[in-house]
């Protein structure tokens, strides 16, 4: 069995100024540019060569595997991309303010669509400056699949077929996978990776620009719960830092 | 039937030393990556967008492709890489002096060696520092397959499959095909393509940079023979300018 290695995005513009991102394609900033580097030069270091890469269709994590890679001298990786890897679609909230959306709608309303698992935001309108509706990239997909809000649980139900159907036979053919991803759509996968419960999910974080390395089994199950990261203390500080955010 | 647009990668390092490249895995120079960028600018400002990306192995080529699409909005495209597309295999010259080498053999040998269409310089060693024998990315390559040398003609055999069984599909689906490559694989691709004679392809250059542009009738052929460059005063200039290097 191969390994998986999955890789957030570093900071992106938008993460800097405290907005809502979800599918808006944002660029990196030049922060998450180095972290991008920083990750490659991690795989070098540690020895943990990609066979092949899996991106999102947005531009954040497309250039944060460009830099990692063009780092680690493994720009020529076969790649596939597919809009199953994006972030979470923050539906209305999109382009809105992190810390203003908290003001008006208050804490809990505020938490519940930063972290329930089943509850989306209200949907975006197809009008909307930050909606995606007629983007050239999504053409393919039709209209019932492109979303229009997504709470956690949307993101699995829509990740997983990718991961069964593209990522697995990868696995199973013995070779090392990098996913080059989002904060959600990685969390969706550990959380069926690990088994997390619903209600667990809330508190699991994946720091940006650190790869996170799992070993499986012969059922794709991780041999070590939560798999390693490359450099754990930069993760756990950086884990931390992101379960502060919320907090006064 | 679909569009073919073809970008040679931008200024290498090693094309601003004048040194023989072919498969040395060179990176772009600063002024490659502003070639490579205003690509994507032209490509956006003629309104063709490609639906799909084929590149070679090599960084030169995959990070002017990269820089060019990012330029216009298109970084999501779905990629497909080959070694059938990378630069002509250099042979024995590769990592050697141009200037010296002309120096050392004489005219004659070097424009035969630049230009023929049939004669190879002669094959690298295995244990030559710059032999590809043993890089990760030809791994899958039988050991018969990965040149050690290679002609004009070599570069069109080993490249046409590629075109009929990848490149091809794609255009008789309709689609905007970009593919960014190399002096010689492109000029390969346009030999075949305008049909043009193996004595007359010595004379044809393919510009940096410039998104050169096919529309193809139901057999694959040009509708007009040498397609059109998307700014043609900037490839004319380039052109006269590449065929006066050879020249004393």
């Amino acid at each position: 069995m191969g390994t998986l290695v999955l890789l957030r995005h570093g900071e992106s513009v938008w993460n800097a100024k405290g907005l809502f991102t979800g599918w808006v394609d944002v660029d990196l900033s030049a922060q998450g540019e180095e972290e991008a580097r920083r990750g490659g030069e991690l795989l070098k270091a540690a020895g943990v060569t990609p066979d092949i890469l899996h991106t999102s269709l947005l531009k954040r994590a497309i250039r944060t595997a460009n830099l990692a890679l063009d780092a680690a001298d493994l720009h020529w990786l076969p790649v596939e991309r597919s809009w199953r890897l994006n972030e979470r679609h923050y539906g209305a909230l999109q382009g809105k303010d992190k810390a203003q959306t908290r003001e008006e709608y208050g804490d809990d309303q505020f938490m519940t669509w930063r972290r329930s698992y089943d509850t989306p935001p209200p949907p975006i309108a197809d009008d909307d400056p930050y909606s995606q509706a007629g983007e050239a990239r999504y053409d393919l997909l039709p209209p019932e699949l492109l979303p229009r809000t997504e709470c956690l649980k949307d993101v699995l139900d829509r990740t997983l077929p990718y991961w069964y159907d593209n990522i697995a036979p990868d696995l199973a053919a013995g070779r090392t996978v990098l996913v080059a991803a989002h904060g959600n759509s990685l969390r969706a996968l550990v959380k069926h990776l690990d088994g997390i419960s619903d209600a667990d999910i809330a508190g699991l974080n994946i720091p940006t620009g650190i790869p996170l390395v799992y070993e499986l089994d012969d059922e794709f199950k991780p041999t070590k719960p939560g798999g390693t990261y490359l450099d754990p203390e930069a993760a756990k500080a950086a884990i931390e830092a992101v379960a502060n955010q919320g907090k006064k």
